[in-house]
């Protein structure tokens, strides 16, 4: 054979035949149904954006290098979405007026982003997107994390296998202020030192930090808000607002029995310039695949890049799909997805009539059974290899006798079973 | 307001706001079902492929104008898939030693095409793809016509709203050089006239065939092809392999009980060089919209451009979403999408603690009752509009005094009814 153009997919994106599909399709219509029980509502937006919508909130350097992008004949600039918030938020932007606020919606689309791929990380990926928009209380909080949490739980896990570890920027940089006496923009620096913590040399970070003027004391107050409860941490600074909003969240999570999915940790900060108020990040708990899954928060000014002096708020969080199948497979939550029910193939002989095993299929659709007819002229015990392979549940057998007979054989291809099943009773027989 | 940057989609694609949404899932999923119960597998591919496939099957210069396409910053020559045939045969040529024949497959993706955005035609479209891969008799070709039609079928749609017309590309050829005395070559050329019979002035039609050698008795009776039934077309050339495959077709149809869905069409050629067999498109009867919807057909070489000396055959139709959806709009054959059944809003005051509400919403849930909490703080009465707006069928109300009481009032927005309910009969309620 020789091989005239590659059959391999383009670097980074995947191939999803029936077997990788069935997969994709179970998990991602498993959290359709856990989003939709809450009542959010689904929506999509093009794969295709100007290029301008990701320059403008990122820059258009990072813009250009993040993305596949090009230009158009009309000479626009374009860019593969390698994320869905500037689309909703550009969706928002154009409905502002007519929307009917508190906006729960989510959404799940296949991104691209311009990197080199390693494990976890693809050029193609698909996301989920959950977000509120135009509720500004730590209510709307609360419901993005509930929905994270009853999406992981509807999958079967439980509070041992993952944990959302939260915290509040508002919170974060009054804290820092309390310890080290900075105004907004020494805090603002000092944030920047704080999370990067665990990427550099202790040596570094407290080098940095010394740098900015904070003594050893200092650092040590940060190093204990680690390790603190959420009591203890806020009561550095009872009057910062994300303070108020850190503890009438972990209080409403304590209510409604959610608290044991959760923690406080100080450690997240989700970057530095684009969350406002609650952060969170979901954590695998499996020892050997201890890191964040996902993550979100609240952004204050959802529409700001397209509607000048008007805010919506928003809180949500992305999930990729590679994450979670790691998740779900390190932690034996994928069932057996070969095994889908009854799937009857109605098997074939030469002296029978196409019809007359038309007939058979059409009787078991119409009862709501998967059924089809094999197709080809292969003997009877290719068939039953097909079949198998196929992983249907069951062949339907008739030959020139028992059309005669107006019976079939029904084998079920686990047991081995066979029974013999008049015509007319075929219908009813899987039910 | 001051805008600054553009809220419009990019020009020829579609934003899908939840409305929208819910309308493409609702016929996707009917779509979707409909195939699974004939035991279809549904696959997916990469957005992004090399722009080789493209330029491989349709020359570069067509590929690189149709496509949108671009190189990494590897110097690879990229597309977006402008239709899904050069990824299945990708796919299947990765694979084509490991695969279990005949194949039944499915695919619902995005596409996008680098024309002039009209009526029906847009940048970026959704496309069903359906086909048969390895199964070289008409059977195949029953069973992807019987699923085009039971697909239209699960909407509601009858005979008087759509027709298959079928026809066979070998037939036609051999049809052509019965009348016309052609060898291969020149029936090619005629067909090639032949294809635009509709599309040229009657003049031009019989200019450009008297230049290839035809004469008025056999321009008449390629005419007459075109008021003839299967059996008296067929019966100008009985040895022909399309003629025994046309009867074989449509005999098989008959006895299936499928031709009152189906007629014989001599016109249906569907370009010239890629399919070998049968060919067919699906018709709009409505006399305003009287056109082809989708078709497709059989070709004999899959995986020609991917592997030498191999051959699959496929038989296969698309249809895109913009297509179906003028189809269901014209014959009122789609449901008030708003009313999508029971759907509870649990409304707020003051003076009830928020877990008190989200325990509601709980019971709701896990009696698998979709059901939200009101996020915010506006009046009952705006709580009611909202949850109007969002068609929930029913509010759940609870003040200080219906909790004390353990009860609560379920009003019925459609009916305006309102019932009092104890708490513990809350889940069985809508049951």
């Amino acid at each position: 054979m020789e091989i005239k153009l590659s059959t391999q997919p383009y670097k980074g994106t995947r191939d999803f035949y029936p077997r990788e599909m069935k997969m994709r399709n179970w998990f991602f219509s498993k959290i359709k149904k856990s989003l939709e029980a809450a009542c959010f509502d689904e929506y999509d937006g093009p794969m295709l954006e100007s290029l301008d919508l990701y320059a403008a909130k990122s820059g258009e350097e990072l813009a250009k290098e993040q993305t596949y992008n090009f230009s158009d004949r009309g000479g626009r600039n374009l860019a593969i979405r390698p994320e869905m918030t500037p689309t909703v938020a550009r969706m928002v932007a154009a409905k502002m007026g007519e929307l009917n606020y508190p906006l729960k919606w989510f959404c799940i689309s296949n991104m691209y982003r311009y990197e080199r791929p390693q494990r976890g990380r693809l050029r193609e990926f698909w996301q989920l997107n959950v977000d509120i928009f135009g509720c500004d209380t730590f209510e709307a909080d609360l419901d993005v994390i509930k929905s994270a949490i009853s999406l992981l739980r509807a999958f079967g896990a439980d509070q041992s296998m993952f944990r959302v570890h939260i915290n509040n920027r508002r919170f974060f940089n009054d804290a820092i202020a309390a310890i080290a006496g900075t105004d907004v923009e020494g805090s603002r620096r000092v944030s920047k030192v704080v999370d990067r913590k665990n990427k550099v040399p202790r040596e570094a970070y407290e080098a940095d930090l010394k740098a900015l003027g904070l003594d050893d004391a200092q650092i040590a107050e940060i190093d204990e808000l680690y390790t603190m409860s959420v009591k203890e941490a806020t009561a550095l600074c009872p009057d910062s607002e994300g303070a108020r909003e850190l503890n009438a969240l972990f209080e409403a999570l304590e209510k409604t029995d959610l608290l044991k999915y959760c923690m406080f940790d100080f450690g997240i900060i989700r970057g530095l310039d684009y969350y406002t108020g609650t952060v969170f990040e979901v954590f695998d708990e499996a020892p050997e695949n201890n890191r964040a899954m996902f993550g979100g928060g609240r952004y204050d000014n959802l529409v700001g890049l397209f509607v000048k002096n008007a805010k919506i708020s928003g809180v949500g969080y992305g999930m990729g799909d590679v994450t979670l199948e790691n998740f779900l497979t390190t932690h034996h939550l994928v069932p057996d997805l070969d095994n889908d029910g009854t799937k009857v193939l109605v098997t074939r002989f030469d002296d029978v009539p196409l019809e007359a095993y038309n007939t058979l299929v059409d009787i078991l659709q119409e009862s709501g059974v998967r059924a089809a007819l094999y197709l080809g002229n292969k003997k009877f015990g290719k068939q039953i290899d097909f079949a198998a392979k196929e992983h249907y549940s069951h062949v339907v057998i008739m030959g020139g006798n028992e059309l005669a007979a107006g019976e079939v054989k029904i084998k079920n291809l686990q047991t081995r079973e066979e029974v013999t099943v008049a015509h007319e009773a075929l219908g009813k027989f899987f039910h």
